[in-house]
């Protein structure tokens, strides 16, 4: 397998670059990548540094490095493409033509590329982090109605790493509640949940696979044991189903793609923009 | 101000799309726009729904709609560069040139997009994430010899949702210390953090944020109070560089700024690729 590097080069955090980079790259299996991310360069002799460490990184490959690129400054920009490397320039590529498309000038302005450093987004999202870990562990009810998602599932489903990503990313209040043995054996909606009803979303998992999850937790406990796990997910989506509860089977999807897929089953609006 | 309407289109979660389209579309301050992101759009009786839904947009707006995609497959894609609108088409840009730079043809996968959907990645950062949870108040130390970075700082200067985006995005083991005020008097790094000192990385803000951040949780108390911000960023900071603890003013910066930042001052390397 031949090794290249790749460089994701930006004038901010360098995620943007990073994602977009990433599902390129994803499409060449055969070529195993050396990542680098060179964040906040945002003056020419950060510049000059960041070219000078890609033309070594093609040298030492023994083949130009791949360049993606989302800074905002031209003349930054420009520094870069001077590097020995292939460049995939977000910013130079695109920006000429959708000026002509809106018909209007860009202003270039650096930092404008994280919508999320506005204040009205940040006290969101923060508020709805601190509501997810408040709301964690079904302790206290009495927010619910503040809550834009309920979140329901079998110990470890995924119910708390989603609501803290719905949080920050768009944030959306979820909290979640674990159900317990107890209420389990009626298989209805948990008392305190019936007035909050319309927000429920159910999760599940493939029985193997939460095992799987629950053994690196407990190992060899009943908790984690197959039989376990199947008689807890039966109980859980026979519940989904009779109260019309939209539930997601989580068995093959990150953190991003749960999260995603909730929003647009439930319908639940994001609060960030 | 002229309304214009923004797609982001993928067969994924659509979040590359909205991160590359939001920084582009940053650079037209005059205009505002309305944006729509189309998830999991993986079929082309999806695509056809799409594009009928962006050529009502552009009809209702008068012009027509700006259209983000990151599809990967082809033939979906171009049943949306049927739709009447501009379209920024990442893939079908770059994927071309790539493969001419790789001198390798592409795979064109659907869903190899995010890495972060396999196994060691995911499972990396729900360790993370439950390691954020379980050393988020400084109760439990001992588990510190598994943390990655300790953040320190005066309460609600961003610690907690620092940790949990280190986490989701990174796989890092952040803990959280909050040092109380008996901690503060001396002016030394406290007692349980010294043998871990190496991974101490701390957090402060301007007084007047902090004061304003503070009194939306309690308002018009002594905690919340200029003067005691004043007092407690002093003793801080005073401690950071007396200590030579590593330090970020977290005040303009967003939660991903926050956390890249951190990550180019401490050298703690990310654990998710």
């Amino acid at each position: 397998m031949s090794k290249r590097s790749a460089f994701f080069v930006s004038d901010g955090t360098g995620i943007t670059a990073e994602a977009l980079g990433n599902s390129l790259l994803a499409q060449f299996e055969n070529i195993e990548f050396e990542k680098i991310t060179l964040p906040y360069i945002d003056d020419a002799e950060k510049a000059c540094s960041a070219v000078a460490r890609i033309n070594r990184a093609g040298e030492v490959d023994g083949a130009p490095a791949i360049i993606f690129d989302t800074i905002v400054k031209k003349d930054i920009r420009e520094v870069i493409a001077g590097a020995n490397g292939f460049m995939v320039d977000i910013f130079g590529t695109f920006l000429s033509p959708l000026e002509e498309a809106l018909n209007s000038a860009s202003s270039y302005s650096v930092g404008k590329s994280h919508s999320i450093t506005n204040d009205r987004n940040y006290d969101q999202r923060i508020n709805a982090v601190n509501f997810a870990l408040d709301n964690d562990d079904g302790a206290r009810t009495r927010h619910y109605h503040n809550a834009d998602l309920i979140l329901v599932g079998p110990s470890r489903s995924g119910k708390t790493p989603t609501c803290l990503y719905l949080a920050l990313q768009y944030g959306i209040k979820a909290a979640n509640y674990p159900i317990t043995d107890d209420d389990l054996e009626d298989q209805k909606v948990p008392m305190p949940l019936r007035e909050h009803r319309s927000k429920l979303f159910g999760l599940t998992n493939e029985p193997e696979r939460l095992s799987q999850i629950r053994n690196e937790r407990r190992p060899n406990s009943r908790y984690a044991s197959l039989n376990q796990c199947i008689l807890e997910i039966e109980v859980f989506e026979t519940m989904y189903r009779r109260e019309r509860i939209p539930y997601l089977n989580t068995t093959d999807y990150s953190v991003e793609e749960i999260s995603t897929r909730i929003l647009l089953q439930s319908g639940v609006e994001r609060r960030t923009r």
